[in-house]
Protein backbone atom coordinates (compact mmCIF):
# COMPACT_ATOMS: atom_id res chain seq x y z
CA UNK A 1 0.00 0.00 0.00
CA UNK A 2 1.47 3.68 -0.65
CA UNK A 3 0.49 6.13 1.31
CA UNK A 4 -0.74 10.25 -0.38
CA UNK A 5 -0.45 12.88 2.00
CA UNK A 6 -2.32 15.88 0.21
CA UNK A 7 -1.71 19.26 1.87
CA UNK A 8 -4.38 21.41 0.27
CA UNK A 9 -2.95 25.14 1.18
CA UNK A 10 -4.69 27.37 -0.63
CA UNK A 11 -7.07 29.95 1.39
CA UNK A 12 -9.92 29.78 -1.31
CA UNK A 13 -11.95 26.30 0.09
CA UNK A 14 -14.34 27.13 -2.94
CA UNK A 15 -12.84 28.31 -6.37
CA UNK A 16 -9.74 27.23 -6.07
CA UNK A 17 -7.60 25.98 -9.07
CA UNK A 18 -4.58 24.15 -6.86
CA UNK A 19 -7.53 22.26 -5.14
CA UNK A 20 -8.97 21.21 -8.52
CA UNK A 21 -5.61 20.07 -9.56
CA UNK A 22 -5.32 18.34 -6.13
CA UNK A 23 -8.74 16.76 -6.46
CA UNK A 24 -7.98 15.87 -9.96
CA UNK A 25 -4.61 14.06 -9.12
CA UNK A 26 -5.79 11.88 -6.05
CA UNK A 27 -9.25 10.93 -8.07
CA UNK A 28 -6.65 9.79 -11.08
CA UNK A 29 -4.23 8.06 -8.61
CA UNK A 30 -7.25 6.49 -6.31
CA UNK A 31 -8.83 5.22 -9.96
CA UNK A 32 -5.55 3.23 -10.64
CA UNK A 33 -4.90 2.15 -7.16
CA UNK A 34 -7.94 2.37 -5.13
CA UNK A 35 -6.29 0.50 -1.91
CA UNK A 36 -4.24 3.27 -1.27
CA UNK A 37 -4.34 5.36 1.75
CA UNK A 38 -5.24 9.24 1.19
CA UNK A 39 -4.18 11.41 4.18
CA UNK A 40 -5.61 14.82 3.73
CA UNK A 41 -4.12 18.17 5.38
CA UNK A 42 -6.01 21.32 4.45
CA UNK A 43 -3.72 24.03 5.93
CA UNK A 44 -5.78 26.51 3.77
CA UNK A 45 -8.51 25.79 5.70
CA UNK A 46 -7.05 25.36 9.03
CA UNK A 47 -3.85 26.90 8.96
CA UNK A 48 -1.02 25.77 11.53
CA UNK A 49 0.35 28.78 14.10
CA UNK A 50 3.28 30.38 13.71
CA UNK A 51 6.12 28.94 15.51
CA UNK A 52 6.41 30.79 18.96
CA UNK A 53 9.48 31.34 21.36
CA UNK A 54 7.80 28.66 23.30
CA UNK A 55 7.11 26.14 20.88
CA UNK A 56 11.32 26.76 20.19
CA UNK A 57 11.93 26.10 23.53
CA UNK A 58 9.97 22.70 23.91
CA UNK A 59 11.68 21.32 20.24
CA UNK A 60 15.12 22.38 21.83
CA UNK A 61 13.99 20.38 25.15
CA UNK A 62 14.68 16.80 25.40
CA UNK A 63 11.40 14.74 25.05
CA UNK A 64 11.14 13.25 28.19
CA UNK A 65 12.19 16.56 30.23
CA UNK A 66 9.51 18.48 28.30
CA UNK A 67 6.52 20.02 30.66
CA UNK A 68 2.76 19.47 29.94
CA UNK A 69 2.88 22.73 28.34
CA UNK A 70 5.92 21.85 25.90
CA UNK A 71 4.25 18.83 25.09
CA UNK A 72 1.08 20.81 24.25
CA UNK A 73 3.28 23.20 22.18
CA UNK A 74 4.43 20.46 20.05
CA UNK A 75 1.09 18.28 19.62
CA UNK A 76 0.51 19.50 16.29
CA UNK A 77 4.12 19.23 14.93
CA UNK A 78 4.19 15.64 16.28
CA UNK A 79 0.78 15.11 13.89
CA UNK A 80 1.84 16.97 10.82
CA UNK A 81 5.30 15.32 11.42
CA UNK A 82 3.82 11.68 11.53
CA UNK A 83 1.83 12.88 8.34
CA UNK A 84 4.74 13.64 6.62
CA UNK A 85 6.97 10.50 7.87
CA UNK A 86 4.03 8.39 6.47
CA UNK A 87 3.82 9.25 3.34
CA UNK A 88 5.18 8.08 0.11
CA UNK A 89 3.87 10.77 -2.14
CA UNK A 90 3.21 14.00 -0.74
CA UNK A 91 0.42 16.17 -3.36
CA UNK A 92 1.17 19.67 -2.23
CA UNK A 93 -1.46 21.93 -4.07
CA UNK A 94 -0.71 25.69 -3.60
CA UNK A 95 -1.29 29.03 -4.86
CA UNK A 96 1.45 31.57 -5.09
CA UNK A 97 0.66 34.15 -2.92
CA UNK A 98 2.61 37.56 -3.24
CA UNK A 99 5.52 35.63 -5.26
CA UNK A 100 6.04 33.23 -2.30
CA UNK A 101 4.26 30.11 -0.17
CA UNK A 102 0.92 31.11 1.65
CA UNK A 103 1.30 32.20 4.98
CA UNK A 104 -0.44 29.08 5.68
CA UNK A 105 1.68 26.72 4.18
CA UNK A 106 4.78 28.21 5.33
CA UNK A 107 3.88 28.07 8.79
CA UNK A 108 3.50 24.03 7.95
CA UNK A 109 6.66 24.31 6.55
CA UNK A 110 8.07 25.72 9.80
CA UNK A 111 5.85 23.31 12.07
CA UNK A 112 7.46 20.04 9.99
CA UNK A 113 11.35 20.98 9.60
CA UNK A 114 12.63 19.94 13.54
CA UNK A 115 15.67 19.27 14.31
CA UNK A 116 15.78 15.23 15.73
CA UNK A 117 12.51 14.41 13.72
CA UNK A 118 13.48 15.54 10.06
CA UNK A 119 16.84 16.67 10.40
CA UNK A 120 20.12 15.77 12.46
CA UNK A 121 22.68 18.85 13.24
CA UNK A 122 26.37 17.81 13.29
CA UNK A 123 29.06 20.61 13.33
CA UNK A 124 31.47 17.43 12.72
CA UNK A 125 30.11 17.54 9.09
CA UNK A 126 31.91 21.16 8.95
CA UNK A 127 30.20 23.45 6.95
CA UNK A 128 27.16 21.75 6.03
CA UNK A 129 26.03 20.47 9.12
CA UNK A 130 22.24 19.41 8.41
CA UNK A 131 21.45 15.96 6.86
CA UNK A 132 17.50 15.02 6.32
CA UNK A 133 16.29 12.02 8.10
CA UNK A 134 13.52 11.29 6.11
CA UNK A 135 14.23 9.65 2.54
CA UNK A 136 12.94 8.21 -0.75
CA UNK A 137 9.44 10.44 -0.97
CA UNK A 138 8.28 12.10 -4.46
CA UNK A 139 7.03 15.39 -4.20
CA UNK A 140 3.94 16.74 -6.56
CA UNK A 141 3.52 20.59 -6.23
CA UNK A 142 0.59 21.76 -7.80
CA UNK A 143 0.25 25.11 -8.08
CA UNK A 144 -1.71 28.36 -9.72
CA UNK A 145 -0.89 31.91 -9.95
CA UNK A 146 -1.86 34.89 -11.30
CA UNK A 147 0.74 36.49 -13.52
CA UNK A 148 3.37 33.83 -15.89
CA UNK A 149 6.02 33.58 -16.54
CA UNK A 150 7.82 32.37 -13.50
CA UNK A 151 9.90 29.28 -15.44
CA UNK A 152 13.34 29.29 -15.95
CA UNK A 153 14.10 31.49 -18.45
CA UNK A 154 10.33 33.49 -17.98
CA UNK A 155 10.19 37.08 -17.74
CA UNK A 156 9.33 36.82 -13.90
CA UNK A 157 12.50 33.75 -13.25
CA UNK A 158 13.86 36.35 -10.35
CA UNK A 159 10.17 37.07 -9.05
CA UNK A 160 9.36 33.32 -8.42
CA UNK A 161 10.48 32.67 -4.47
CA UNK A 162 7.60 29.63 -4.55
CA UNK A 163 9.09 26.83 -6.52
CA UNK A 164 12.77 27.41 -5.48
CA UNK A 165 11.89 27.64 -1.85
CA UNK A 166 9.78 24.38 -2.32
CA UNK A 167 12.88 22.95 -4.07
CA UNK A 168 14.85 23.77 -1.06
CA UNK A 169 12.79 22.87 1.53
CA UNK A 170 12.09 19.50 -0.29
CA UNK A 171 15.50 18.51 0.62
CA UNK A 172 14.55 18.11 4.37
CA UNK A 173 11.29 16.80 3.73
CA UNK A 174 13.08 13.72 2.23
CA UNK A 175 12.36 14.53 -0.90
CA UNK A 176 14.29 12.28 -4.04
CA UNK A 177 12.12 13.40 -6.67
CA UNK A 178 9.59 16.62 -8.03
CA UNK A 179 7.29 16.97 -10.20
CA UNK A 180 5.30 19.82 -10.89
CA UNK A 181 1.88 20.94 -12.76
CA UNK A 182 1.24 24.68 -12.80
CA UNK A 183 -2.02 27.03 -13.47
CA UNK A 184 -0.89 30.75 -14.82
CA UNK A 185 -2.48 34.10 -15.75
CA UNK A 186 -5.38 33.48 -13.24
CA UNK A 187 -5.29 37.15 -12.78
CA UNK A 188 -5.33 38.05 -16.80
CA UNK A 189 -8.40 35.66 -17.56
CA UNK A 190 -9.10 34.85 -21.00
CA UNK A 191 -7.63 32.64 -23.50
CA UNK A 192 -4.19 31.58 -22.34
CA UNK A 193 -5.85 31.24 -18.94
CA UNK A 194 -8.57 28.46 -19.94
CA UNK A 195 -5.77 26.84 -22.03
CA UNK A 196 -3.43 26.71 -19.02
CA UNK A 197 -6.17 25.16 -16.57
CA UNK A 198 -7.09 22.46 -19.79
CA UNK A 199 -3.31 21.67 -19.70
CA UNK A 200 -2.99 21.52 -15.83
CA UNK A 201 -5.63 19.32 -15.61
CA UNK A 202 -4.55 16.85 -18.04
CA UNK A 203 -0.87 17.12 -16.94
CA UNK A 204 -2.03 16.28 -13.07
CA UNK A 205 -4.35 13.13 -14.21
CA UNK A 206 -1.64 11.84 -16.64
CA UNK A 207 0.99 12.49 -14.10
CA UNK A 208 -1.30 10.74 -11.65
CA UNK A 209 -1.59 7.44 -13.62
CA UNK A 210 1.94 7.06 -14.60
CA UNK A 211 3.47 7.68 -10.92
CA UNK A 212 0.70 5.66 -9.67
CA UNK A 213 1.13 2.50 -12.50
CA UNK A 214 4.99 3.14 -12.11
CA UNK A 215 4.52 1.97 -8.83
CA UNK A 216 2.49 -0.94 -9.25
CA UNK A 217 5.55 -2.05 -11.68
CA UNK A 218 7.86 -1.78 -9.57
CA UNK A 219 6.31 -3.53 -6.99
CA UNK A 220 5.24 -6.48 -9.32
CA UNK B 1 8.77 64.62 11.44
CA UNK B 2 10.15 61.28 10.08
CA UNK B 3 8.37 58.24 10.62
CA UNK B 4 9.64 54.53 11.55
CA UNK B 5 8.07 51.46 10.96
CA UNK B 6 10.13 48.71 13.15
CA UNK B 7 8.89 45.23 12.50
CA UNK B 8 10.08 42.79 14.46
CA UNK B 9 9.34 38.82 13.06
CA UNK B 10 11.09 36.75 14.94
CA UNK B 11 9.96 34.39 17.11
CA UNK B 12 11.98 34.76 20.03
CA UNK B 13 11.50 37.21 22.05
CA UNK B 14 14.39 37.13 24.10
CA UNK B 15 17.93 36.14 22.65
CA UNK B 16 16.40 37.03 19.28
CA UNK B 17 20.03 38.35 17.07
CA UNK B 18 17.46 40.10 14.65
CA UNK B 19 15.47 42.15 17.85
CA UNK B 20 19.00 43.13 19.06
CA UNK B 21 19.57 45.02 15.62
CA UNK B 22 16.47 47.04 15.10
CA UNK B 23 16.87 47.96 19.01
CA UNK B 24 20.83 48.93 18.11
CA UNK B 25 18.93 50.71 15.15
CA UNK B 26 16.15 52.34 16.52
CA UNK B 27 18.16 53.55 19.30
CA UNK B 28 21.28 54.87 16.76
CA UNK B 29 18.69 56.52 14.87
CA UNK B 30 16.42 58.34 18.04
CA UNK B 31 19.70 59.28 19.15
CA UNK B 32 20.57 61.66 16.07
CA UNK B 33 16.31 62.57 15.64
CA UNK B 34 14.54 62.41 18.99
CA UNK B 35 11.23 63.39 17.70
CA UNK B 36 10.93 60.91 15.38
CA UNK B 37 8.01 58.91 15.17
CA UNK B 38 8.69 54.72 15.74
CA UNK B 39 5.64 52.67 15.34
CA UNK B 40 6.22 49.08 16.37
CA UNK B 41 4.99 46.16 14.78
CA UNK B 42 5.76 42.95 16.28
CA UNK B 43 4.35 40.24 14.23
CA UNK B 44 6.51 38.03 16.33
CA UNK B 45 4.69 37.63 19.10
CA UNK B 46 1.80 38.47 17.76
CA UNK B 47 1.25 36.69 14.13
CA UNK B 48 -1.28 38.32 11.68
CA UNK B 49 -3.61 35.80 10.79
CA UNK B 50 -3.04 33.62 7.07
CA UNK B 51 -5.54 35.67 4.85
CA UNK B 52 -9.14 33.41 4.68
CA UNK B 53 -11.59 33.20 1.94
CA UNK B 54 -14.01 35.74 4.05
CA UNK B 55 -10.85 37.69 3.62
CA UNK B 56 -10.41 37.64 0.12
CA UNK B 57 -14.33 37.75 -0.58
CA UNK B 58 -14.17 40.85 1.54
CA UNK B 59 -11.05 42.87 -0.07
CA UNK B 60 -12.76 42.10 -3.59
CA UNK B 61 -16.24 44.08 -2.14
CA UNK B 62 -16.80 47.65 -2.63
CA UNK B 63 -16.08 49.38 0.61
CA UNK B 64 -19.67 51.09 0.90
CA UNK B 65 -21.07 47.50 0.34
CA UNK B 66 -18.77 45.51 3.27
CA UNK B 67 -21.03 44.08 5.77
CA UNK B 68 -19.66 44.63 9.20
CA UNK B 69 -18.57 41.03 9.19
CA UNK B 70 -16.62 42.20 6.23
CA UNK B 71 -15.22 44.91 7.68
CA UNK B 72 -13.95 43.10 10.54
CA UNK B 73 -12.33 40.80 8.13
CA UNK B 74 -9.79 43.54 6.59
CA UNK B 75 -10.14 45.94 10.25
CA UNK B 76 -6.02 44.42 11.06
CA UNK B 77 -5.30 44.54 7.09
CA UNK B 78 -6.49 48.15 7.52
CA UNK B 79 -4.53 49.14 10.54
CA UNK B 80 -1.54 47.18 8.95
CA UNK B 81 -1.54 49.27 5.86
CA UNK B 82 -1.96 52.55 7.66
CA UNK B 83 1.22 51.80 9.15
CA UNK B 84 2.84 51.32 6.38
CA UNK B 85 1.15 54.42 4.40
CA UNK B 86 2.52 56.42 7.52
CA UNK B 87 5.93 55.05 7.24
CA UNK B 88 9.28 56.77 5.52
CA UNK B 89 11.66 53.71 6.58
CA UNK B 90 10.77 50.65 7.42
CA UNK B 91 12.93 48.54 9.87
CA UNK B 92 12.49 44.64 9.01
CA UNK B 93 14.32 42.34 11.71
CA UNK B 94 13.72 39.30 10.70
CA UNK B 95 15.50 35.65 10.66
CA UNK B 96 15.40 33.43 8.00
CA UNK B 97 13.34 30.15 9.23
CA UNK B 98 13.58 27.51 6.44
CA UNK B 99 15.51 29.66 4.55
CA UNK B 100 12.56 31.90 4.00
CA UNK B 101 10.81 34.68 5.89
CA UNK B 102 9.16 33.27 9.17
CA UNK B 103 5.18 32.61 8.59
CA UNK B 104 4.48 35.41 10.80
CA UNK B 105 6.16 37.94 8.53
CA UNK B 106 4.61 36.27 5.12
CA UNK B 107 0.87 36.51 7.39
CA UNK B 108 1.78 40.13 7.61
CA UNK B 109 2.81 40.43 3.65
CA UNK B 110 -0.19 38.41 2.59
CA UNK B 111 -2.18 41.11 4.50
CA UNK B 112 -0.61 44.51 3.14
CA UNK B 113 -0.08 44.04 -0.19
CA UNK B 114 -4.33 44.48 -1.22
CA UNK B 115 -5.88 45.59 -4.22
CA UNK B 116 -6.73 49.23 -4.68
CA UNK B 117 -4.50 49.62 -1.13
CA UNK B 118 -1.04 48.97 -1.98
CA UNK B 119 -1.38 48.21 -5.41
CA UNK B 120 -3.54 49.20 -8.48
CA UNK B 121 -4.18 46.56 -11.49
CA UNK B 122 -4.89 47.66 -15.00
CA UNK B 123 -5.26 44.56 -17.55
CA UNK B 124 -4.92 48.19 -20.03
CA UNK B 125 -0.82 47.74 -18.68
CA UNK B 126 -0.47 44.30 -20.56
CA UNK B 127 1.41 41.43 -19.31
CA UNK B 128 2.70 43.82 -16.24
CA UNK B 129 -1.02 45.01 -14.99
CA UNK B 130 0.82 45.51 -11.30
CA UNK B 131 1.90 49.16 -9.97
CA UNK B 132 2.65 50.18 -6.45
CA UNK B 133 0.45 52.85 -5.00
CA UNK B 134 2.89 53.74 -2.13
CA UNK B 135 6.90 55.38 -3.01
CA UNK B 136 9.24 56.46 -1.70
CA UNK B 137 10.57 54.77 1.57
CA UNK B 138 13.36 52.90 2.46
CA UNK B 139 13.68 49.99 3.61
CA UNK B 140 16.40 48.46 6.08
CA UNK B 141 16.43 44.28 6.35
CA UNK B 142 18.08 43.44 9.50
CA UNK B 143 18.19 40.11 9.75
CA UNK B 144 19.73 36.74 11.49
CA UNK B 145 20.16 33.23 10.35
CA UNK B 146 22.15 30.19 10.89
CA UNK B 147 23.46 28.99 8.23
CA UNK B 148 25.93 31.40 6.31
CA UNK B 149 27.26 32.05 2.51
CA UNK B 150 23.77 32.89 1.37
CA UNK B 151 24.78 36.44 -0.30
CA UNK B 152 25.40 36.45 -3.99
CA UNK B 153 28.57 33.94 -5.38
CA UNK B 154 28.06 32.24 -1.80
CA UNK B 155 27.72 28.46 -1.19
CA UNK B 156 23.91 29.07 -0.31
CA UNK B 157 23.12 31.60 -3.06
CA UNK B 158 20.40 29.31 -4.66
CA UNK B 159 18.88 28.65 -0.88
CA UNK B 160 18.21 32.34 -0.40
CA UNK B 161 14.75 32.52 -0.44
CA UNK B 162 14.41 35.32 1.98
CA UNK B 163 16.62 38.58 0.50
CA UNK B 164 15.20 37.90 -3.05
CA UNK B 165 11.95 37.75 -1.64
CA UNK B 166 11.77 40.49 0.69
CA UNK B 167 13.58 42.41 -2.91
CA UNK B 168 10.27 40.91 -4.85
CA UNK B 169 7.67 42.32 -2.13
CA UNK B 170 9.31 45.78 -1.73
CA UNK B 171 8.89 47.16 -5.26
CA UNK B 172 4.83 47.03 -4.25
CA UNK B 173 5.26 48.32 -0.47
CA UNK B 174 6.60 51.37 -1.87
CA UNK B 175 9.94 50.91 -1.34
CA UNK B 176 12.54 52.66 -3.41
CA UNK B 177 15.99 51.70 -1.77
CA UNK B 178 16.66 48.86 0.33
CA UNK B 179 19.69 48.29 2.64
CA UNK B 180 20.48 45.24 4.27
CA UNK B 181 22.91 44.02 7.66
CA UNK B 182 22.75 40.44 8.41
CA UNK B 183 24.39 37.98 11.13
CA UNK B 184 25.31 34.74 10.15
CA UNK B 185 26.43 31.36 11.72
CA UNK B 186 23.89 31.62 14.36
CA UNK B 187 23.83 27.63 14.29
CA UNK B 188 27.59 27.11 14.36
CA UNK B 189 28.15 29.68 17.21
CA UNK B 190 32.32 29.74 17.58
CA UNK B 191 34.47 33.00 16.27
CA UNK B 192 32.76 33.53 12.77
CA UNK B 193 29.39 33.77 14.66
CA UNK B 194 30.96 35.97 17.52
CA UNK B 195 32.79 38.02 14.63
CA UNK B 196 29.35 38.11 12.86
CA UNK B 197 27.19 39.95 15.05
CA UNK B 198 29.90 42.45 15.94
CA UNK B 199 30.44 43.76 12.51
CA UNK B 200 26.47 43.55 12.15
CA UNK B 201 26.00 45.73 15.78
CA UNK B 202 28.15 48.03 13.88
CA UNK B 203 27.03 48.33 10.87
CA UNK B 204 23.24 48.98 11.78
CA UNK B 205 24.54 51.30 14.19
CA UNK B 206 26.45 53.36 11.76
CA UNK B 207 23.64 52.78 8.88
CA UNK B 208 20.73 54.64 11.24
CA UNK B 209 23.06 57.46 11.82
CA UNK B 210 24.02 58.04 8.14
CA UNK B 211 20.88 58.17 6.97
CA UNK B 212 19.25 59.87 9.98
CA UNK B 213 22.13 62.12 8.89
CA UNK B 214 20.90 62.53 5.31
CA UNK B 215 17.29 63.45 6.07
CA UNK B 216 18.23 66.15 8.44
CA UNK B 217 20.69 67.83 5.62
CA UNK B 218 18.02 67.17 2.50
CA UNK B 219 15.33 68.78 4.87
CA UNK B 220 17.89 71.46 6.43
Amino acid sequence: MTTILQIDASARVSRSLSRQLSRRFVEAWTAERPADRVIRRDVGANPPPAISEAWIAAVFTPEPERTDDQRAQVALSDELIAELAAADVIVLATPMYNYGMPAALKAWVDQVVRIGKTFTFDLARGDYPLEPILGGKTLVVLSSRGEFGFQPGGIREAMNQLDPHIRTIAHYLGVAEIHTVTIEYQEFGGERHAASITQADADATALARRLARGIARSAA
